[in-house]
């Protein structure tokens, strides 16, 4: 089967993207910011807009109960495989209007664009309800009801006014009891996010386009050194038990360290000293080592590493060291083959770009313990987001859209993927 | 004339002091703990403590209007020299029972123990009211006044309550308009404070006495590192700028030229990340560091290096220094004659004992603004103080009182020392 690629300049269709991220910013919980939690009032606003467009482009739309909105672009038949085009529709408080947003949008367009085209499959466009997971601390809620994870443990968490998950979602409207309704449908061969990549290696590299290869594996470890609180004036330097020189010369040696390996990324971002006083020298300090690598491996090495170095550091100090590890999260490497076609596909669409690691987290890393999924980035401009300033350059658009089109033109006509039974 | 040292062993006079100090301890506004501030309810029984002992020495006591207790010993005549042996009677909260009240408690010992023998002068054992300065937040309060400088912006000062310091002076009964009488007397010629070392020094070369030099000059500087706040999943480690790591490479710096120069104290005591928060590389820090030397050359020339050293790791990184200077003491050298007097009297007492820098601050760097000063310390076991577990070694008390009187004696014999007139 043929898929036609639109030939005409993509530029109407970005454009309408870029306008259309702009009105779904303007449903927000807090005026004059982008703020947009799970299941509040401002989410039931960016629904009704995208239920009315995606009504507009022929697709058959609904609320699942975990919040998520999907619509269909039906395929030839009933039972035709399924692909799974999303991002989240949720932000952080005091958002930028792209993240997450611009991936449900140009799903939307993508589906647009194949009207009418016989494509073999369906594809079903998902606005997650929250990756983010500001309102109840917990990220990937819509993905995770998506695979069937969204475990009764999570239902019960509590938001700031002590309203459960289940709560909302009940206050909402929706019914918790169709919950098994919001897994993935049956036919359902592969799943594509396109996301601003949120960081600055592309514009560095002046690319619009990017390809994750995976999601980095994380560790978040606390680093405690305790040493003794001396009085800083009558102390000599070679008597001093000093927990802050012990940490401080540590950090240093996390960035030197990381600095030399490829793809790791080492970050030290809360520190607290105590007593935090003056005349006082620091005998408590905490410290938080965040590291991502594409490699679990490579991660691993470094924490032991890292750990070793912030020992010696410690002991050279008599000071105690102790650590608590908080987060030990594996990658999750993207599906070859698609990577693969998404290659092809940036290719074709002359859309210069580079293989790469997403740092973040995405609701592909959830998706992906069920279906094989691949992610696409843009261009952040100066790397900012999570912030008002967060931006997208328009021939970006442009080419993620024709990249993705030849995408699933590649996907149409590729022989890995069901071909549409009945 | 000669002064007659008594040569009994001073163990009865040093268990006296000891448990003085604790009966002073029991003066508290905060069950269980030390803590007595300016002119509280209980330094108000402090005061009756020591005007009952001091009366029973003979001296004539009295409250000065910054609320100073003063014990005069009388001399050979009303207008004989006055030698002046002072420490402070307030505390931190939730103090030990030595800092400051030792020193006076020892005072009126001397005092007991040279009642009758005709010395050439005077002495007056001054307990000073305010030297941690903790209820106005502002320190020497006793002593500025003994030398006519507690101006009229400090006596405007208000404590947590909106009492200012003239409200309590007259609220404790003191008349403000005597205050100029608080100022020392006609024909004062020396001042002796004997305190605990408050550090690690005397103990970690096992010994019992420090004859002080100077008081050591201070420097504290906030220095601010500002960077920019990445996210710490999509930043590689070449286009950041961490505020953390620019600060930490600092920090270890500073620990490193202060081990390498004799003398000198070098402390980052505060240290704050922004934001602090997961997954966000630290675009601001904020550091303070307090730096001291007996010298004041070196200290200028140490916190010129460690600023050209701060701006070298900031500028490595892409990052902005600046620095704001909160306080730049000169030092305050101890008189020399006095100090070579306490170092003969040491040895003549068989108490082992250095010459040394006191890196706190005491009452008496402003009396020397006035007056020929001298200081001893006394050992402090663990370099404990600021803390309830601060202790002093019996033994090294009597060590204390014995190199004291043998000092008066030197006194009495010594040149320079003012003739009584009359």
């Amino acid at each position: 089967m043929t898929v036609t690629i639109p030939t005409r300049s993509q530029r109407p269709a970005a454009d309408r993207i870029l306008s259309r991220c702009r009105e779904i910013a303007a449903c927000t919980e807090v005026p004059g910011q982008i703020t947009r939690t799970f299941l509040s009032p401002a989410m039931r606003r960016v629904h009704t807009l995208l239920r009315d467009w995606m009504d507009a482009a022929g697709m058959t739309v609904r609320i699942d109960a975990a919040g998520n909105l999907r619509g269909v672009l039906p395929g030839p038949t009933p039972q035709a495989p399924r692909l799974i085009i999303g991002s989240h529709l949720d932000t952080i408080p005091n958002a930028g209007p792209y993240d997450g947003a611009l991936g449900v949008v140009l799903g939307l367009a993508v589906a647009e664009e194949l009207r009418g085209q016989n494509l073999p499959f369906s594809i079903e466009v998902i606005g997650f309800s929250a990756e983010e997971g500001v309102r109840f601390s917990k990220p990937f809620l819509g993905s995770l009801a998506l695979i069937g994870e969204l475990d009764a443990e999570t239902l019960a968490l509590p938001d700031r006014n002590g309203v459960t998950v289940a709560e909302a979602i009940r206050i909402f409207g929706l019914n918790l009891a169709e919950l098994p309704n919001a897994e993935l449908a049956t036919g359902s061969f592969a799943y594509l996010e396109v996301h601003i990549e949120q960081g600055p290696v592309l514009e560095s590299e002046s690319l619009p386009l990017g390809i994750v290869e995976a999601i980095a594996g994380q560790t978040r470890t606390a680093f405690i050194f305790e040493g003794q609180a001396n009085h800083a004036g009558a102390t000599p330097m070679h008597l001093r038990h000093d927990a802050l020189s012990a940490a401080a010369e540590w950090i240093a040696e996390v960035e030197a360290y990381a600095a030399s390996r490829e793809g790791l990324l080492a970050t030290v971002d809360t520190i607290e000293a105590h007593p935090g006083a003056t005349n006082i020298i620091p005998a408590r300090v905490t410290a938080t080592l965040d590291l991502r690598h594409a490699n679990d491996d490579t991660r691993a090495t470094a924490i032991n590493n890292l750990t070793t170095t912030a020992k010696l550091s410690a002991a050279k100090r008599g000071v105690k060291l102790t650590t608590q590890t908080q987060l030990d999260q594996p990658a999750v490497p993207m599906d070859r083959h698609l990577t693969r076609l998404l290659e092809s596909a940036a290719t074709t669409a002359k859309a210069p770009h580079k293989k790469m690691t997403s740092g973040a987290g995405h609701d592909a890393m959830i998706v992906a313990r069920r279906l094989p999924a691949a992610m696409l980035f843009l261009r952040s401009p100066e790397g900012i987001s999570h912030h008002p300033n967060e931006r997208v350059h328009p021939p970006d658009i442009e080419a993620a859209l024709t990249t993705t089109l030849e995408f699933l033109k590649l996907l149409s006509n590729d022989e890995a993927i069901p071909k549409p039974t009945a």
